[in-house]
């Protein structure tokens, strides 16, 4: 194919989730068959670029200063989640399992890949507890050595001065999941957070 | 999400492949992650769509007037294959399955569709026998109906004239492929386009 194509291709093989017949599929849509999805593809990133950035308080995304779930008057000002990514908040959104705020990190501690708590989006989290209405926070990161390292280290040193409940999201069978298949961790994990019945 | 995001996804789920969570992956590494690569997205994208254009000859995608493959001198000027889709070319393509040229109709006959001959890249494929050159062509068209009628109507109303030999791409069991779990129609196509062994 031609330089131009093949540089394309190369980009979009970069997006998640798109391999090469994939990118290669959405080439062709965009040059040959639909160019017109080309054009207002442009123009939305463009705009989104251009109009979305993150929220002051929490770091999910928003056209303005602070965003929709920040704002809305109807989420438990008293409960706050912490995740490490935006599609970890999507997710617990899609689900509905929450109805009060978040604080997104935007990534794990990790002495391997030179990641510090200067790097997470940490710095505005201090002050969030400043005015007391925070009473419980529920560390929803994942079941891996780093994110139980970055609860730590967060309850340690930012949420030690203030009155809150922690908890953490619960770890063990996933839903359909089967014991004959689940691996040791998992069932260990399953046992180790047994409850009454 | 806010209305542009939104409107970013909605887009995205409209390239082939990409669902609604793809999409949103997409857009979080376009938006958060990655912004940098919605910029030289941007560019490849407008880049591509001022450069591409279907090949005068083929209909192949190219930088130029004519395509690479029209334009190589070691590509058989002696054998045609007839394509539906510039997919269908990059598959063949990829199977080094073909010396020949190429020809692209860019969809097939269907009534109930309203897809007659005028809607199809074929304006420019009487043209080509007219130099007497082509002496084979090759129908690398899909295995369904629509397929059959387009090369019906192409071999009656546009080869009749010349003295080519047609022939069409073999039906039946696909590689690997086993005979307990292959359908009564691939079954049929096999048995039908049996070879001396």
């Amino acid at each position: 194919m031609s330089p131009a194509f093949e540089n394309l291709q190369t980009l979009l093989k970069r997006l998640p989730g798109l391999g090469n017949r994939s990118a290669e599929r959405i080439c062709i849509h965009l040059l040959a068959e639909k160019p017109e999805i080309s054009d207002a593809l442009i123009e939305a990133i463009t705009y989104a670029r251009e109009n979305i950035k993150p929220c002051k308080i929490c770091g999910n995304l928003t056209e303005d200063d602070v965003c929709e779930i920040c704002k809305n008057p109807r989420r438990d000002d008293s409960k706050l989640c912490i995740v490490v990514s935006l599609t970890d908040l999507i997710a617990i959104e899609n689900a509905s399992a929450w109805d009060g705020k978040y604080h997104i990190t935007y990534g794990k501690l990790s002495p391997l890949k030179n990641i510090g708590p200067e790097n997470l989006n940490l710095k505005t989290l201090k002050a969030r507890f400043e005015n007391g209405d925070i009473k419980e926070v529920l560390f929803a990161l994942p079941n891996d050595i780093e994110s139980e390292a970055t609860c730590h280290y967060i309850q340690d040193t930012i949420l030690s001065d203030y009155d809150v409940h922690c908890s953490r999201i619960g770890f063990g069978l996933p839903s359909g999941g089967d014991i004959t298949y689940a691996d040791a961790v998992t069932l260990k994990n399953a046992l180790d957070g047994k409850r009454d019945f």
